[in-house]
This record gives C-alpha cells, structure tokens and sequence, in this order.
C-alpha cells in the first residue's frame, strides 16, 4: 500500500497573527511575512529550506484568508491553490487535517512534512537531514507520527515538553525513540529537572506522516473533523470549493494537533533535531539571530549611540534614531508607530496591543 | 535732548542656533522657531508679550540671514526691513550695536527694550510693567543700562548672576538697584551663596536703554565696533546696504553684550523681575512648561503608556507611540530622527549632535 519512491510534500501553517512583535507584526502583517535578518520572509525562508527535499509545486500553505495574496507574493513558486485561506483560525488540528484530506486524494500514503512558517532554523542541510531520517521511519512505520523535538538549552516554561522513551535506532545519523508522553509547558523547576533529565525535547511543531494514518487517527478520536475536512475535500475540485470552506471550516473543532491527535496516537516517534532552532517568539530574538554592535546593541537602523548599551534598535530606512545615555531597551518603529520598552518587559508587549484596543484603536493594531 | 513720550521700540534678538533642542531644533530650525506649548512660536511669543507696550511696527528683529524669511513668516506684522539678517553670527554685542545704529538714526533718545526670542515670560501683563519700570528708570538716568534680573530660585551652575546692589527706589511697585557687579555661571556651591545671600539675580538678558547712551558706551569700550555698525547704518538706507551689511558685519569682534557693554558701563540698574521666567534651555523645559499625566508624563504626542513614569514624549501627529515599563526618558521625534534619552542626560544632547557632526551625517543636522 505505502509507495516509499513517491515524493514527500509538505504544510506550511502560516496561520499566526501574534501579537509579540507589534508594532512590526499588525492584524494585516502577521510574524511570518516579516524579515527577521537578510531580507527573506520567514516563510520564504521555511520554504527555502525544503528546497532539495520538497519541490516548491508541492508545498502546500494554509494561512488566514485575509493572507493568502500576500503569501503568494512571497512564494511565486507555490501553485496558486496550494495556498488555502482559512476564514476563521481554529488552531492546528483542523489545519493538518484539511491538508491531510487533501493530499490523501491524490497519494494517501505519501509523506508530508508539516512545520509552522515563523522559525528559525539552521543549518537547512540538517534540517533536511532530519526529515529525511523522518521519512525513512515513515518507511518502517507507516502510521507512526514523527515528531523533531529540539534539544533544550534553558528551563522554558514557554514550550512544551516531550518525554523520549525507548530508542528504535538511528536513521541517518539521527536518533529515534518512542515518544513516552508529552508535558504541557511547565513551572520553572519542573522545566529545570527535564532538562537535568536529558530525556526531554521541546516541542516545536514539526511532524513527518502520512494523509491515510493522519485521517485514521482523526477517525478514532476526532471523528466530527474528520467528516468536515472529507467533506471539504470532496468539493475541492468542484464549482462549489470556497462556499463549502467558508461553511464549514469555521464549525471544526478548535483545537490544537497536539492534544487532538499526537497526544492520543499510540505511535509517536521523536527524532532529535540536529539543528539550531528559534521559534523567533518575541523582540529579543532579534538580539541571538543577528551580531550585535560593539556595545552589544542589535540595529537594524541607522542609529547614532552615545553611552547605550544592549539595546535593540529598529527603525525604517530613512529614519535616524539617536540615543543616549541608555540601556537595555527596545526600540521599534515601524510604519506609524513607535515603541519604547524595556527589554525585561519584552514578554509583555501583547499589554500594549490590549491597552490599544480598549483605547479604541483598531487602526493601530 | 531726551523725548519722554516718543513711543518705545524693542529689539528681539533671535539669533540663537543651538543644538540641545535637536531634533526638534536643527540648523534650518533654531528653537525660537518652535511652539512649545500650544501654538505660537516662542518668537511668536515675543512679540505677543510686547504688544500693548511696543507696536509691531516698531520691532526690530535680528536674526541669521537664512532664517528672515521664516522671520517674517512668522512675524508678518513687523516691517519687513527690521527684520534683519546676520551675515555670521557675531554673538549679542555686534547684534545690539547695529539696533542702537540703526535706531539712532530716527530718535537716539527713544527708549528701546532688548530681549532674547526664546525665553517664556508668564504673565505677560507682569513683563510690560516691568519694561514700564525700566523706562521710567531711563526718564531719570537717561545713559544707565538698565537691565531686568530673575530672582534665583535654585543654585544653578547654568546661567550668570547680577550682584544687586544699593536701591534707587521702586518704579511701579518694581524696585531698581544699582548693580555691583555681573558674576559668570558659578560652580554650585558659589551658586548656593548668591542664592542664600537674597543679593543676587540671574542674568535674562532683557534690558532697556537708548541708542545714544550704547553708541557712547561702544565709543569708549569697543570703539571699532562702533564704527563698523555706524558704517552699516550709514548705508542703510542707500543701495549699498546689503554690500556693506555682507562686507563688514563678519568683520565685528564677536562678543556677548554683557561683556562688551553691561560689565564695564558705570552705570547699570537692574529691576528685579515680577514674572515667571524659563530660559526654556533644554527638552526638559517641556516638562516645566506643560502640565503632566497621572504618572508624570509630559506628552505631546499620541501616547499608549503601560507601566511608564516620568517620561517627555513627543512626536508628530500620525504617529502613535507606546511605552512600556519605562520611566524618565525623553522620547522626541521630529522629521527623519528620532531621540531616546535618559531625562537626567538632557543637557547632553549636544553630544548626540557632535557624534552625527563627526559620521558626517550632516543632512540630519
């Protein structure tokens, strides 16, 4: 049944709004169509990096409605009805299973990479190579679920966690084990004794599998999202594709593939990523993706510094941003706004967007 | 010889550069230019305050040559020859020599009032009388130098002082002395001496006297000076006067009034002035000009706060700018720059002006 020689596809979810990189990333800009470092999109570096693994005819994006012309900007090469426009968010289990519906039409057992479009990964060649070790597990095991965990580096309490159990052997160099359970993001002394343990991943959102087991899984324990995202499928092709989306995907579940499906597959694998990986979560990572200046400020602006250390400086061409005297902040302009924080705080720039929305000011978010 | 009734001229000297208001002020747009409270300019202000006392027709305004057509701009009542360009800027003795030139010419024995264009004065009702006072003094001792000092009220290390000294009676409830001697800006804790002792005053720079007595003053001080300025007046009214204004205007020995004239003149009065003054000496002027918000800020600007105390922001209108858990900055946009200060390093702006002097960045100047 399972044809190993057909070509792996791949979803990108590029469904984040996010709020944690305002006043960069609005309603109508979400993270993911932002430039990090260089000049390529996030996306456009997730697809990028596919590149040797997945053709770009066979990628598949889903992001919010209100994104899709813009993604197809960003990504020429993606067949213009890859690119799928949710009318509502519901989280990530509808997602993967509308793309799993889908690409079970036309190779129900061919492998599809799934990874969100706002990380930073590097080197591309390892990521490759961890996702072809996936593929080769997918081979062994065609209704495995391959997760890559990252190997953590600090106690998050942002991330979740995954308990690695019993090794099932290295395929390309990369280490395979049993997935024992996953850990919903933990207090900091919890996070401390997973990472002491060395038997914890973080979970970063990135699955090898096949449509026929992501349905079947569905199926068990999903049944109602299954049934909507079949019945999307199947008037895909036809006259009435955009009426029956914009029906019915708004009524699936809210819920995220974590708890609907990984949690409750009774076959997980989990690969441990031979890459750097960042999940670009907040302002600061600007400060561990890009060099920092010889005072340890980060700037991607035209900047003039007295006595300023350790801050993160962006602003738009043609702006000249001056300080002085100061430590530790952010500061961000974009378009017609301007924040000033301090960096401790950068956790907390969702509060700014909350206190513009009380103020009324929708424009600005 | 002297005419009691002839109605008072002033002069505005609005020469001033200055960089400690940058961005706002730049070359092209010194601070006398720039509302900082409502509306009107503080050269605006100027003129504004002296109305009812000295007809706008009979200001004389000097300027730097690249700024009289903002000058008139500004001032469209004032006749456009007394607003007058400098060729350089020669500091505010060659500036009060010329007036007293040019205004000798019509009536050397008419008072006329002399005061920077960049100072707030509250209430104006309260500046007049005391310019009332001054030219009653000059009815009694037509060749004093009369000058308006400020009741100190902290020991500041920033402005000069006036060492007041015996009574010569009050002039509308505004009591004249002679004056003993003028102090440069002191160290601290000379500063505090003169505060404690009551004897002193700071220097304002407002003064009142006649074209003849400074003519005679600068023909036993500065006698070359005096010559030049007479030069130019002489032209004035000829073809040649831009010619002989370019030609020897630059060549003046470049010295402050109080140097050349105030310090060494025999007879000096000084009145002690009944009115709220502000050098408005730096972007924290804002703070003492402008009412706070319930934490402290001083905000022109539109400001989303979240934890933020003590802050001065101020940026165009358009753009929305948001703080977050930041206290005591300056926060000043204007044009292409954008200048974010510890409030306690203000009077350091200057150096933020000299690093762009140095990268060459003289467009943002």
């Amino acid at each position: 049944m399972t044809n190993p020689a057909s070509a792996p596809r791949a979803l990108i979810m590029a469904g984040g709004g996010g709020t944690r990189f305002w006043p960069r990333s609005r309603q109508n800009l979400p993270k993911q169509f932002l430039a990090m470092r260089g000049d390529r999109s996030l996306l456009q570096e997730t697809a990028d990096r596919l590149e040797g693994l997945v053709a770009a005819r066979d990628l598949m994006v889903i992001t919010g409605k209100a994104h899709v012309g813009r993604t197809r900007e960003q990504l020429p090469g993606v067949p213009g009805d890859m690119i799928i426009g949710e009318p509502t968010g519901r989280d990530t289990a509808p997602c993967v299973a509308l793309a799993a519906a889908l690409l079970a039409r036309t190779d129900p057992d061919g492998v599809f990479f799934t990874c969100p479009a706002d990380h930073v990964i590097e080197p591309a060649g390892m990521f490759r190579k961890a996702l072809q070790a996936a593929a080769q597990v997918l081979q062994d095991h065609p209704n495995a679920f391959v997760t890559i965990g990252v190997p953590p580096t600090f106690p998050s309490t942002g991330y979740g966690y995954i308990h690695r159990g019993e090794s099932i052997g290295s395929r390309l160099g990369v280490e395979a084990s049993k997935v024992r359970s996953f850990k919903e993001k933990p207090p900091v002394e919890t996070a401390r004794q997973y990472v002491a343990s060395g038997e914890y991943l973080w979970n970063a959102g990135i699955f090898a599998w096949k449509p026929r087991a992501v349905l079947e899984a569905l199926g068990r324990h999903k049944p109602a999202l299954r049934e909507g995202v079949l019945k999307i499928a199947e008037a895909w092709d036809g006259p009435n594709r955009d009426s029956v989306m914009a029906e019915i995907f708004p009524t699936l579940e809210k819920v995220s593939v974590d708890y609907a499906l990984l949690e409750k597959h009774d076959e997980v694998v989990v690969l441990g990523a031979p890459f750097q990986w960042d999940d670009v979560g907040s302002w600061l990572a600007l400060e561990r993706l890009n060099p920092q200046d010889a005072h340890g400020n980060t700037v991607q602006a035209d900047h003039v510094g007295v006595r300023t250390k350790g801050c993160v400086i962006v602003a738009p061409k043609g702006r000249t941003v001056a300080t002085l005297g100061v430590e530790n902040l952010l500061i961000i302009e974009d378009g017609d706004c301007l924040l000033i924080a301090r960096k401790e705080d950068e956790s907390a720039v969702k509060e700014v967007v909350e206190e513009l929305k009380r103020a009324g000011r929708a424009d600005k978010l």
